[in-house]
């Protein structure tokens, strides 16, 4: 990764668009809100002018624009259709005000952009198959996840219960090597949770404590041997790998979609391509170095590298505006 | 009912939006889009300029402007939230080219609206609760609905199968009465069909015939005694009320919302309270004159009325416009 670059373009108003199924930054879960909250906090911290548009609730240095209360997962009261239509046309509405938006709303913020001459960067976190201007790494706020220097015994799973996140998996890596799994993360399938997960689950060997804050996370990290993060599909980006890599913790990922570009494999963690592949990939865990693990994330998946790869983009697109 | 002002706007460009559910009009169910084709039949026919935005394979004699193919109820390879995002930008990304927008759209187009110059006039087909310039009363095509000097013997029920019409009512008056049922529609609840209609279904005195087109539905119309409309929550409009009406069929409908306004009590049906008092009506379905019925229908309730109600509202418009 070469040394990034820094660019300052002073008096550039930013709006940047997070998702209102949660708040900003999510209490839990919510991805896309925790990375367009990174962004704007680190954007804020570098000087920009920086409106988010969220749930008022958000938590936020930049200037806050809310027309939503709560996150729609957050409150059953508030339609997440109406949501997202009051929600994405408002910033649209206040375009004129912003020499940039950058969007986190997938494909529904873009039926707006040819309606305004602000111009529009929507970051894919969830679609693809576009034209793109250039690949960004996710950055996580390296502050909350603090290295430890030792971790503990335990195969740890964090994330969605959703059959696209393997949980099944891990389970079956716990029967195997017979070390203890704990699982943590809101149910999204409650089907494959009581199928999948429960008919497992013993309050000994492998228990299910629920969805975790940050400071849940760091416990939960501090009892690790390793993340198990066995996706059954693409990954995306995956901010556990980063989350747990940043507190020292290896990860043992499916080497399916980012995850081989997160994790360095026999560095940071192992890339995997089954559940055997994992179970032997415990015997090597002593090999990885904590320290390098965290390096790499402070290096290549945290705020400062990612705000200046986006400052970049930015740049980008003011001199094709400046062009045109 | 005053008699119409006839009002002629030349060089006036109109955008109907109707869904893309369906077809415009549809094949079978689609109430939106029977009416978004109704005004814009009419229009057309009284030498409006008119663009209809809806599916590929929508039929008119505007100009069709498409970007989805086929209704995302008539082909599950079609998502949704994506048909609605493409269908509804698009229309406001041409507003340039038109003197109005008549959007059919529920709520989701009103986030585009203060986006373009263009003003834009949204039919309330299914929400409520905002100010309103008039209401204008749907207009059926007449000639797709003959009028049928006599009927027959059967109660017919014609309607989505969803609890909000009551077709287990329909069904409890055709036990209490004896007569024989159709119930004609698609099915749009299932478990509601599997449980409070399926089992009554004996193939000779209550019967289910499946959805019906406009042929089907004549057809049926030709076979009935009454229409038994005794919806659960107050009905929008009733489109089949007209319907029936127009080829002198009685209704026997629930005095819920719209239906008091579309039937004239002991004039051409009965609104009733229970299905009590629609087994009482029954006795006095001889009272009715067919040809009253078919008369209300083309007085309030056919193209003609309705466009000319509409272009009375385009006219206070293109007035409010022209004050700005």
């Amino acid at each position: 990764m070469p040394a990034p670059q820094i660019v300052t373009i002073p008096h550039k108003r930013v709006a940047v668009l997070s998702p209102v199924a949660w708040r900003t930054p999510p209490r839990h879960y919510g991805a896309w809100e925790t990375v367009a909250s990174n962004i704007t906090e680190g954007l804020v911290a570098r000087g920009w002018d920086v409106t988010l548009f969220a749930t008022r609730d958000s938590v936020t240095r930049a200037h806050l624009h809310a027309v939503i209360d709560r996150g729609y997962e957050e409150d059953p009261s508030i339609d997440p259709k109406v949501a997202e239509y009051l929600h994405i046309s408002e910033v649209f509405e206040h375009a004129a005000e912003f020499d940039l938006i950058h969007s986190h709303y997938d494909f529904m913020a873009l039926s707006y952009t040819l309606l305004v001459k602000t111009p529009v960067l929507t970051t894919i976190h969830g679609f693809s198959g576009m034209n793109y201007l250039a690949t960004v790494y996710n950055g996580i706020d390296l502050s909350l996840y603090p290295f430890q220097e030792r971790g503990g015994d335990h195969l740890i799973f964090l994330g969605r219960i959703h059959p696209d996140k393997g949980v099944h998996l891990a389970v079956e890596v716990a029967h195997l090597s017979g070390l203890p799994l704990l699982i943590a993360g809101i149910i999204q399938d409650e089907t494959y949770f009581l199928k999948h997960v429960q008919p497992h689950l013993d309050d000994r060997q492998i228990r299910y404590i629920g969805p975790v804050d940050v400071q849940g996370k760091n416990g939960l990290f501090a009892r690790a041997r390793a993340l198990l993060h066995l996706n059954t599909i693409p990954e995306r980006f995956g901010l556990v790998l980063a989350e747990a890599n940043a507190t020292g913790v290896p990860v043992i990922a499916m080497d399916l979609g980012s995850c081989r570009e997160v994790i360095q494999d026999e560095q940071t963690g192992f890339l995997v391509n089954s559940v055997h592949e994992a179970v032997s990939a415990l015997e090597h865990l002593s090999e990885i170095d904590r320290n390098v693990c965290r390096q790499r994330v402070q290096q290549c998946f945290s705020i400062e590298p990612m705000v200046q790869a986006y400052e970049r983009v930015y740049q980008t697109i003011f001199e094709m505006e400046r062009k045109r």
